[in-house]
């Protein structure tokens, strides 16, 4: 597909596995976890229950670091059969407070890619999760005056993204969509009549993955490094 | 103070304790949390030590009901010196889910007031604490309608209040805050000379308390009740 953007006025940038490492470390956090939850289960069991736990848990807790310790505080008390030691809870509290603290490790080629593409676009960045932990790892990136807003949404499905274009006064037909997840910064933009580039990250978290059937046929182009960027929108 | 408010094109609401009840349930889940540690402290103890972590952690936490439940389960391992039982870890993790479940209480003459004071002015609500649970409470407030923008910030200091107004168009000039806060809804308006007009809630959290000598001759205005508001603004 050769697609050209000329009708492009706003690109709006998802920010985890986007901009900045994220997936890594909630993949490290699990790993973690699972070791700790050793002498109950095996790391597969232990991931699995996990995974499910959260996805029980998310209509309440959100996306996000905060409601993902409070899963993994649940689940090893599930996990040990209400065995688990007070050394273990205070550990797994530790491991959120590590993430929460993580410094911010910028993805190859973002600032010169945001450099160079903001002085032709308005640049904006749509983000999902916990407000306090997106705005410091903003404030941490440094990247902050390249975009024209910064939105950090509690879910990003068609209606979230219309009402945030529509707020911000964008047509979707001159908005340009960038991420790393099909299900979250793809799929609900080609939907909605906006344009959206896909760059995978190595790491895929469970639920942000989609089936084939949901991707056939649909009208978004896929690079493999933001980098790429600048010479697809000359 | 006979002010008028000829000069106010924009009113913004808080939402915790202004519009809803909210502080009532940090109070209630406070007792709760000091009787499963009545055996290791005293109610008064426990308290001042919840406290104390809570502020310990909000850098990193901020506000809102998670990281609240985060700190009671921190808490609770430190108060028992770690012999706390996976049960009473469950029954913490359980207010929190609670606390997230709860039905939305209006204040008393909530609608009515912003009914009325819709017809002449633009209303919006600057909320502070966790945004997918700010959001529930909008939701379920069935209030959403009167508003034209709704913002839920990580924090309520002159610089996020600033940053808001600019974003939204609004001149400070032109602009009143109501809410029940003094430290987060009326002084950071004040000093960027907007105007504020305060709502006490029976209640006030702790960290929200500010000393005489802060509000020593500062220009803004009380009402007791909600429903005074139409009166004052004709």
């Amino acid at each position: 597909m050769n697609k050209n953007y000329k009708h492009i006025k706003v690109i709006g940038f998802d920010a985890d596995d986007t901009l900045w490492v994220n997936e890594t470390y909630f993949r490290d956090a699990e790993l973690e976890f699972a070791k700790l939850m050793a002498p109950y289960e095996t790391a597969n069991k232990v991931d699995q229950e996990l995974f499910k736990k959260e996805m029980e848990n998310l209509p309440l807790y959100g996306y996000g670091i905060k409601g993902f310790v409070l899963s993994m505080v649940e689940m090893a008390v599930v996990i040990s059969n209400n065995s688990v030691s007070n050394e273990t809870i205070t550990k797994i509290l530790n491991i959120g407070k590590d993430m929460l603290d993580a410094p911010v490790e910028l993805l190859d080629g973002v600032e010169d890619t945001l450099k160079h593409v903001s002085k032709e676009y308005k640049l904006i960045v749509l983000t999902k999760g916990d407000l306090l932990d997106q705005e410091r790892k903003l404030e941490k990136s440094n990247l902050t005056s390249y975009f024209h807003h910064i939105e950090v949404m509690s879910d990003k499905q068609e209606v979230n993204y219309s009402k945030v274009l529509a707020h911000l006064d964008i047509k979707p037909s001159e908005f340009l969509m960038i991420g790393n997840s099909l299900k979250s910064d793809i799929l609900p933009l080609v939907n909605i009549g906006a344009e959206a580039i896909h760059i995978p990250f190595h790491t895929t978290w469970l639920h942000e993955q989609v089936n084939e059937q949901e991707i056939k046929n649909r009208a978004y182009k896929t690079i493999t490094h933001l980098l790429e960027l600048k010479r697809i929108l000359n």
